[in-house]
């Protein structure tokens, strides 16, 4: 059968505006199809379904989540629902044999994704967290110069910012910042890039230690609009940094310094433009004679892209799903690991948080 | 008298590595003019002026510091003495009314700096050290933008790198790494500019607080080759981190995010290249529609220079020289102020990591 025959039908579980994207990257995407939105009133779904001209022939329209799983014409759902509600109708997913496809964070704590992640592996379903600039070709090519010993050698100091600025009404009301919905307000939402950008350039591994910078900003409900933090390698003796922000302006930065080169970009979560992304790479800068100037200069590395990130990452996903259904291999739990490493790097910043700043032994 | 007549005669102690560039930037000086060197030999002296083209008939050659010192025809020194040295010697030049150009780190510690500092006041010399990268235009035009409240709003997060990879040569036996010499060694080196560039942005305001991070390295004897830092504004609720080494690719990053606009760039010390230096200026940045790229690109700001940035530095410490020498003004305290607020920063890095990475409260 070839690759693109049979898409993967997909299910959208809540109409949040980030679903508009991912209607658009599943449409996009040559392996993939969307077949079902659930909203909780079949009102909001006709709202979402109008908004982003879903033929509704095309497209089943649900006023309850439970009934979208239910419908065996489902193969897959991308649930970007607020994280309080992830295990519920995560496990609930699994359960009903859907293949998820979650919003980050993936769980208020690491206990509540391994209950999630539990289901999908008991179930046989793939799961992925919606981080999207996984998928972008710039990040494996990044990854292939930063392995390069010669080029890039041993990673040595990481920074890392994701940032933007809420308005007032953002800052107290939206889901992201109720303490009921997504708790974990900017550390879960802009945090979770860049502890998954630092565990993305040490190749997953967690670091030995993690500690909260003094700089926690919350709401009046208690949930935090800014912090940082620090993460410690002991073994690579590798340090890295993040600022995360409600309150600040837009940054998505990610530098790495490695003994022989470094790497820098300030757009790493949305690239500035869609069909193509940049990072800048020196190598082998010295100090030139009487330190006038370097003897190289970063060298801005181009890397097109036919789809725009997000559709790379359902394609990806539906790859996964297609050889479950249609071949009957095993999920791939490599996307799951890197979620849960992610989530426990930000329990642990959220642990230092509480209990003021200390230091989390991993 | 004109701007330019009667320069300021400059002698240097010390035959450093780095007097070779300040040398040329006297030379490129349309206020200053080089007329003695001294080095602990007269063949020393002689070396360097053979090395650097120096005519014997124009520049004096001493075999010892103090009989430079003791020259009446020089007005100012430039002093790149190790710095255990800077103590000794920069409170004999201001003893003997030098005006003192002193290389960084200025001291060991604030209280060292203070003994030279009061010797400066006391016989009313002009103090600056030798941080060449305030005095390029760029600088100026960055605080410009950083000060303009709409376009860059309040300062969030500050994040500064400043690394270069010795060689194992240099890791043992630089005079930076000399635990008699410049027992600061990376901290007092890569690290003063860092600090400096924070304080900078924070027009020189101390932080509350002074935490190192977990990653000090050291050689065999015990001389800092890499560290980090965090800097914390409670008032401000503005975080800073950075990192220095010895032992990592060439970095000079300073990074800062405001509440409206954030600015970037990667050559803060020594720009790519002399004759013009660029940064990186965001103001404005918002998700588009979809969430699909950016509404604003960051925009390369250029800012030519017709002298270099060390030659600036000769300038403008010439400039506060003759005012004193020719006009009887009183010296100019503010760059002694902005040695001393990164020197006591330096300190709180330093005695952090000496009690096991404690918070120090400035």
């Amino acid at each position: 059968m070839a690759e693109n025959e049979n898409p993967i039908r997909f299910g959208i579980l809540g109409c949040a505006e980030i679903a508009r994207k991912v209607c658009r990257a599943i449409h996009l995407s040559p392996n993939a199809t969307l077949v079902a939105i659930a909203s909780r009133s079949i009102d909001k779904a006709k709202q979402f379904a109008a908004r982003n001209k879903l033929s509704s022939g095309k497209v089943k329209l649900y006023g309850s989540y439970e009934e979208l799983l239910d419908d065996p014409i489902v193969d897959a759902v991308y649930m970007p629902l607020p994280t309080t509600l992830h295990v519920k109708w995560g496990v609930m997913a699994a359960q009903k044999g859907k293949h998820l496809l979650l919003e980050k964070p993936t769980a208020l704590d690491v206990n509540m994704f391994d209950e999630m992640f539990e289901a999908c592996e008991c179930n046989g379903v793939q799961f992925m967290d919606a981080s999207m600039w996984y998928h972008h070709p710039r990040t494996a090519k990044m990854k292939e110069v930063m392995s390069n010993s010669e080029l890039f050698g041993r990673v040595k100091s990481i920074h890392s910012s994701s940032s933007y600025c809420g308005t007032s009404q953002f800052l107290e009301n939206d889901i992201r910042v109720k303490p009921d919905l997504d708790s974990l307000g900017a550390l879960g939402d802009a945090g979770w890039y860049c502890i998954g950008a630092i565990l993305w350039t040490m190749n997953q591994k967690l670091p030995t230690t993690v500690t909260a910078l003094p700089t926690t900003q919350r709401n009046s409900s208690g949930v935090i609009l800014s912090c940082s933090a620090s993460l410690y390698w002991d073994e690579e003796q590798t340090i890295a940094t993040f600022y995360c922000s409600f309150i600040s302006h837009e940054t998505m930065d990610l530098a790495v310094s490695g003994s022989n080169g470094s790497l820098h970009f300030e757009d790493f979560i949305i690239p500035y433009e869609e069909n193509s992304a940049a990072f800048s790479f020196t190598s082998g800068a010295k100090f030139v004679d009487l330190h006038i100037g370097w003897n190289v200069k970063p060298k801005e590395v181009e890397v097109p892209t036919q789809l725009p990130q997000e559709a790379m990452m359902i394609q990806e996903f539906s790859r996964l799903v297609k050889g479950i259904r249609d071949v009957g291999v095993q999920p791939d739990t490599t996307w799951a690991q890197t979620s849960r490493t992610t989530q426990q790097v930000l329990d642990a910043v959220k642990i230092s948080i509480d209990n003021g700043y200390k230091v989390v032994e991993m």
